[in-house]
């Protein structure tokens, strides 16, 4: 009947589930991850909660979706800033080995746009790009229902493209990344440093919405900054979506409506109106179906 | 024997040839476009030199290559600012009718690209993404030896892609697109307003070359405004090459070379060394090969 196991392992959980064709979840489990325990540990743990979900059934195979850097050819997680301590990890062939089970990896965010694009917002689309907004910034392209991973697996990998080059810095990224300047982490920054604001993101959000011109600003150009890299994508990609997932994208009044307004005045004439640009349909369980789609 | 025939439809010169499934032009002829006679007359000329280069062969299709924007669905040349006068151009119908063949049409750039990835600079690699640097800024994005058009015929129309917010103004392009800060006429309008030269971009380039400072940093500003937008595309596609034509991008030492250490420092260290940058090998005949590799 197709079944799979997908896994989406995050710096905070590790999900666990058995996925049918269907993209439905027929059995899953879920534990936090504590990767600062090193890899081993929280391999070991996986490889138990697969045994666990998998039971007596057979298995097409198992995919994983984590978070990146990594090399999906050779199956080996490279140094995440979101696995802290884990190096040039071989989790396909461990995982393999262990359970005998064709093992896939891929990132969290391709793994997250596969779901959509199969099962999700964009299940009628033939091209999808999938943005996701929350901590950090990245993306997926599927086209038709398959990854497209690029040569060496940096297709999607949006949170670094340069939307004003003489933009701020944040952690590793180009000055000016879309990720410094309009993710989670950026708006929280901003709101600290420009207007004191200690409640992060979330409190900016809120802010706004009640009135505060300085945090509506604010707000209002983090999401120029997302509209300029959505433009770049059409301008460049012209998938027949995007698909805009994550916690700081949670508003549709609040985020999406702007955004379109913004992006639709980037985008050349014969664009203005048939770009479309969705919100995700699946929530968290994206990780877990999409994981369990890359395999096999 | 597959023979086909390629139009490379530019603003000055109309060029048909007869291409057999190497890419090998067997027949050719070529006439200045005038455009502003208008759509018929062109058109006519076309259809003349079409049964000419045709003789008595036997033909599996037309392909036209022709300045954006344009419809490759509807085969119809909307209203390109290269051809002056003409607006909402029936070409694939007109064509077809008066030939009784099958007929393609793409834009110029997408046309080159597929030439270049099929048997030029990219033929031995899965995905290309090709960049026209002259007068304007085109590209064209090919996967498996086809050319990823994109939903609604937008896939590679990078020359609007944000680089700057900041930017500058060029015709009716985004503020701060890459061919407001890097194509030929950009860098020919910069010259003649902050430098006083009136010599156009090929004079800039020269004194740059001859040690001219002002002329220097002008072009290693445009070249580094080219790198953002490779690096973007390096982050969103990640195609296995990169391949630069166009009359900007003739020198391999005082662009080609700049350009690559340029694109090495935007992109994720994973990259650095992988990331490749050649210049076209077809020249001017991409076009022609490029339209005759469209057709049916």
């Amino acid at each position: 009947m197709g079944l799979r196991i997908g896994i989406d392992l995050g710096g905070t959980n590790l999900r666990v589930g058995l996925v049918n064709e269907k993209g439905q979840i027929l059995n899953e489990q879920e534990c936090p991850t504590e990767p600062q325990k090193g890899s081993d540990c929280v391999i070991q743990n996986m490889i138990k909660m697969i045994e666990s979900v998998k039971g007596d059934k057979s298995i097409i195979g198992v995919g994983i979706g984590s978070p990146g850097p990594l090399n999906p050819k050779t199956g080996v997680i490279i140094e995440p800033p979101n696995l802290t301590g884990w190096s040039n990890v071989p989790i396909v062939e461990l995982v393999s080995k262990a359970t005998g089970l064709s093992v896939t990896l891929d990132n969290d965010a391709n793994a997250a746009a596969l779901a959509e694009a199969t099962i999700g917002a964009g299940a009628k689309h033939e091209s999808v790009f999938y943005i996701t907004v929350s901590t950090g910034i990245g993306g997926g392209l599927v086209i038709g229902k398959k990854v497209f991973q690029g040569a060496q697996g940096y297709a999607g990998e949006i949170g670094n493209m340069i939307v004003n080059p003489n933009g701020r810095n944040h952690a590793n990224l180009n000055p000016g990344a879309l990720e410094a300047q309009a993710s989670g982490t950026a708006i929280s920054a901003i709101g600290r440093e420009k207007l004191g604001i200690t409640g992060g993101a979330a409190e900016v959000f809120r802010l706004a919405e009640e009135g505060h011109t300085e945090a509506k600003k604010l707000i209002d150009e983090a999401l120029q900054y997302l509209a300029i890299g959505i433009a770049n994508l059409a301008h460049s990609i012209n998938p027949e979506v995007f698909i805009l997932g994550g916690g700081v994208l949670k508003s549709e009044k609040q985020v999406l409506e702007p955004l379109r307004e913004k992006v639709k005045a980037l985008v050349y004439p014969g664009l203005r109106d048939s770009i479309q640009i969705l919100p995700a349909g699946l929530g968290t369980k994206a990780g877990i179906i999409g994981a369990a789609f890359l395999a096999g």
